[in-house]
């Protein structure tokens, strides 16, 4: 990574994180037990990656970063709610999540159903912050965040990834990326286009946004799938080799790791070439996008 | 129940039901099981009694029943996946709910927990087409959505309502009342007021149904806590008794019977009083607070 990628992820990662300790409610807060377990995951180290291309995404279309704070911040808030909701015993059962124990390991069940419910709600009481401007609405910032959270989409891929599982259950290509273009991409393409919409982005700009969004996401699930099999569970910050031994479809599973591999290098060229017409503002978006892409050395 | 006021809520029911079923993801729809899931909850038989109080509310500030619906679905998404998820093994483990097995028990727990998820983003889908007015914008809904959906008030309430539970926990009725401020009382009041300002009502409209909304939600549970006691699984729906069974603190177990129908009593007096201001176009907003009272008889 160069150190002008370092340094702008260190400070963006700043922001974001000054930003929702500041807006979220306290410990002092009454209950204080569920205000502590929503804080517990929301700062546990995380890359903060989706509102990190928020801010990028704003940027790359030419707009003030303060207009893409708060929905930055949903984005991680949704996207940190679905991760403790992921690791129930009733889910996936995971203990470990980002080197630390899981939340109702610490707080116990309920209390982790219900912080990842406040997790939800807590995402779109920022998002109503996000400023209208003349081409967006905050009815339009509600649409496309709702979709992306629903049945059709996030919620949609995490029934799918649940439908196959087991070992009697062997995906193909396509059901792999029909749980991948839900789960993943879907929010990852949402936190790109809150971005530009919250900069009042043209049609054209939004458009190449989407597709940038779209396989990045992707890419972005090849390499994770990469890791789950190359990497160890100090590096990962979680239990490696999980997708193997609870006989999850991946693209290694199915591709190979050698075709996984290209398979993520042509994703990520598909969104490079997207970024194109938006010029040097999507500078930073762009070595996003390597940078993930360099995860998997 | 007078002949119109029956009349009235069997209209107003088949139109929120007529509604949801609309706009809500056919079971044909990827991944079916999910949105199975979700309509098994939304159409078991509920009285829609939020939704109704948020189109009599609208209809007493003079709106437009038209543009309350959305907002009124809204309120009945987001009861439903409360009770999804308090239904839980994790939470109250209940196996009968509006007198059919609960959604974990059909559809398994993992499941469950993902249909509450999708009907709390579905709830902010159907908000989002609450059409804005001179006075009220979609951002003014959604704050106070999230705001009522949230870690301080819906997610807050149940925390408290956990805490309290166990036979070494007692309860003061300053205790109790927290809990259903913030359980009960805070939807009604979010659902009344929703309603009210999709009408663009009128500083002083609003603060009356909030001081309406308040007292008839903390009224409602009183009288819901008094059935547990009196009334049989049959008639309610659900498992009778279970408060008792279960240790849970309640107003007969503080106050005794007597003095909890007088509490319920007192409550509703201060909602009917509220009302005043309104004139008669609240006559259907004050029928259906008879009628709730009429409830324990």
């Amino acid at each position: 990574m160069s150190s002008d990628l370092k340094s702008y992820l260190a400070e963006k990662r700043d922001l974001i994180d000054r930003h929702l300790d500041t807006h979220m409610p306290s410990e002092q807060e009454l209950p204080g037990k569920i205000h502590e377990a929503m804080r517990y995951s929301v700062f546990a180290g995380g890359k903060r990656l989706r509102p990190i291309l928020t801010l990028a995404a704003a940027e790359a279309c030419g707009g003030d970063e303060q207009d893409a704070l708060f929905p930055a911040c949903a984005t991680e808030l949704l996207h940190t709610y679905s991760l403790v909701h992921d690791d129930l015993p009733a889910m996936d059962d995971d203990d470990l999540r980002r080197g630390r124990p899981t939340s109702h390991v610490v707080f116990g069940e309920a209390i982790a159903v219900l912080a990842g419910d406040a997790l939800q709600a807590e995402a779109f009481r920022f998002l109503a912050e996000t400023p209208a401007n003349v081409t967006y609405s905050v009815a339009d910032y509600l649409r496309e965040f709702a979709n992306c959270a629903g049945s059709k989409l996030l919620i949609g891929g995490q029934v799918l990834d649940l439908e196959g599982e087991g070992e009697e259950v062997n995906l193909s290509l396509e059901q792999l990326i029909a749980i991948h273009e839900r789960k993943t991409a879907a929010l990852l393409t949402s936190s790109i286009r809150l971005g530009a919409m919250s900069a009042g982005a043209s049609a054209g700009q939004l458009e190449a946004l989407t597709t940038f969004g779209y396989n990045l996401g992707l890419a972005f699930q090849v390499i994770d799938d990469i890791l789950d099999v190359t990497a160890d569970t100090a590096t990962l910050g979680k239990t490696a080799g999980k997708d193997e031994a609870s006989d999850k479809s991946t693209y290694p599973a199915i591709l190979g790791l050698e075709k996984s591999r290209e398979e993520a290098h042509r994703l990520t060229k598909l969104a490079m070439d997207a970024l194109a017409v938006l010029g040097d503002d999507a500078a930073h978006l762009s070595a996003i996008a390597h940078y993930l892409l360099d995860r998997e050395y």
